[in-house]
């Protein structure tokens, strides 16, 4: 396969992709973060009735004589009440929140009201509905509020509860196995001995996995014996929806993913024009998409965001695979090259900064700044450019 | 007290907020979205020795004599493993990561070598030090590489591991006591008579502490009775770093939480100059701070967000309570008043498009959208202009 662009890359990968999960019904509290599997269709109205934007009065405009008539104050309506209806001629005390009395037409704010004891002088009148919040004016019931494929934020939770629904229909969590290759690879807190390099994107790839909404199936270090990768990926391809391996997809000699993917189903490797992110590898072992990242820790991180990302959400039935940049000013230059670049920023006042060392294996350049910089294939990048940038939130 | 601008009223609050939780430490998997509570100094180099940038062969520059001369292949380094001195007017087959034997100033890329049994031809030299990545390039050792502070991301956990670090010293999550009030609700599940409305506060507001990191304390709804709130906000400040509630701190009649908060400790009523969010009260309970959010979904979503945000993060000890707008092109005319505003918007390709009804009652505004846009006092917004937008995804 000749070069690819970032973006037919992940146009290819999304296109191969497809729903690989089920639906489960949960409690609206452990919604967060979780995706619709139908859409949320009110079955109320929102507010459920009229009801009133004040603290005030309410009767019925006609009833109202000019600021010198009292009227009798012939109920007392609260937040949470159900009201009586209006007695013709009087006003009901009324409350922000409670329920206009059948009859009644309008609020007057207690500000424009003097009560004395039983009754009530009104000192301007509003027009008809004035100070009423109509039912149904946030939400009629029937409509449909959020869609399916809709991760839940916090406010959707709101929403959802606002409607009266405790339980929701919401997609499995995608289950995504992590497979760390390398024979050189420890894991922190063991001891690294000479040409032994501590295991960093197992805990990369888990945390955004995590955070993501999916399910991690965690295989650790798996050696880079062919055996012992057949067992693994098989035992993978069983137990998860997705295979992300980091390492061990380089035409080196030691690597032997390849072989065993080929054997168990397919692998293509791709040639694309990214930087970060070579070697990348899709394929599927026994049916289960498989996604070979690069063992180095920012070319792991990169792919990972721009590549892998998309197409997970897809599997997972997420309708937010698409990541729009926002703009900054550059406090760098930059040739371009043939390949497109995420340089390692970080923002400030100014603009966009650059971390000095962009090499692939530094993942310190990820951790000391707050963004990726897009740079296309080709384009230069000069002090004061507006360029492209994505905060890593945006990646949430 | 005379109305105070939003960034006062957060300053005010910042200025008494103070780091409310201890310190534990946990083992690094856990980590993800915990807050540093030491600074993370690396004990190791990284690289921790001189390893190879490619696939190739490892030598003296002084000892190549030419592309016609070959020399003896007399190792063979793979990453993991500890290579030999190198044998002076030799070459080491070498591998991407492995380990540089000492001896070998240089790696020649076998794209460049011509093997031939067990001596190799190399076509051309590079300078000294050439596909050589130096130990400590990434970090030296004794270095800090992430502050006490710091909000932990996914790379962050890879950096750590990648020092070797398997535990790390963070905050205890700060425990947030959250308490509807209110007469008329009642929780989604149960059946909403008249007057009554669904309690989605609780629902949103447990959400975003959660996703803020935070622990939630859950009182559930309690009823608008002084003794009722009195037991619940007294157990909540012993159970609680910080307390919030909505509703019931406006000036009407049936609200009793100012009496209560007052008789345990105290309350002010603060008048902000922000749209939506009246009204905003603050105190403490027995010496917890106690946040008194408004009652309307959008206003309490607002105030969280804006005004509670960063002094939750203040008392977590977190270093990220600032939110740095972006700007976009408005699609909208909206005059300036009194208030600084909050508007819900939708960001497209063309701009940033506002939600029709923008009343604080109607929570769907938000849901519709993917942010806020700020309209500062007396400022007019026209079509075209470049406004303030906050995506909600910065506030995680």
């Amino acid at each position: 396969m000749s070069m690819i662009s970032v973006t037919e890359a992940v146009a290819l990968l999304r296109n191969s992709a497809r729903v690989l999960v089920g639906n489960e019904i949960i409690d609206l509290k452990a919604c967060a973060g979780r995706v619709l599997a139908s859409d949320i269709i009110s079955a109320i109205n929102v507010p459920p009735a009229d009801n009133s934007a004040m603290d005030g009065y309410a009767l019925r405009v006609e009833d109202w004589n000019g600021p010198d008539h009292a009227l009798e104050i012939s109920q007392r309506v609260t937040a949470g009440t159900a009201p009586l209806a209006l007695i013709a001629g009087t006003a009901a005390r009324i409350f922000t929140g409670a329920e206009i009395p059948a009859g009644a037409d309008v609020v007057v704010m207690q500000e424009k009201c003097k009560a004395d004891g039983p009754s009530v002088l009104i000192e301007v009148m509003r027009e008809v509905g004035g100070n009423i919040r109509p039912k149904g004016q946030d939400i009629m019931r029937g409509a449909t509020v959020l869609k399916t494929g809709h991760r839940l934020r916090a406010q959707d939770l709101g929403l959802i509860a606002s409607l009266g629904i405790a339980r929701v229909e919401v997609r499995r969590r995608l289950k995504v196995a992590i497979i760390s290759t390398g024979a050189e690879l420890v894991e922190p807190g063991e001891e690294a001995k000479p040409g032994q390099i501590y295991n960093s994107n197992r805990y990369m790839l888990e945390a955004l996995i995590e955070k993501w909404g999916f399910e991690v199936v965690d295989f650790g270090i798996t050696l880079d014996e062919p055996d012992i990768i057949r067992d693994v990926m098989a035992q993978a391809s069983r137990e998860a929806d997705a295979i992300i391996t980091t390492g061990g997809v380089s035409v080196g000699e030691e690597d032997h993913v390849k072989a065993v993917v080929e054997s168990l189903g397919s692998i293509d490797f791709w040639r694309i024009a990214i930087k970060p992110g070579k070697p990348f590898a899709f394929g599927d072992v026994q049916g289960t998409p498989f996604l070979g990242l690069p063992g180095n820790p920012v070319s792991a991180l990169v792919t990972a965001l721009i590549i892998a990302r998309p197409f997970l959400f897809d599997c997972q039935g997420a309708s937010h695979a698409d990541v729009i940049p926002v703009r900054q000013i550059s406090l760098f230059d930059r040739k371009g090259g043939g390949r497109q670049v995420y340089h390692r920023i970080r923002s400030g006042v100014g603009g966009a900064e650059i971390f000095a060392q962009q090499s692939s294996g530094a993942l310190y350049s990820s951790c000391w700044g707050d963004g990726l910089a897009v740079q296309k294939i080709d384009e230069d990048i000069s002090k004061g450019d507006l360029i492209e940038v994505i905060p890593y939130v945006l990646f949430n």
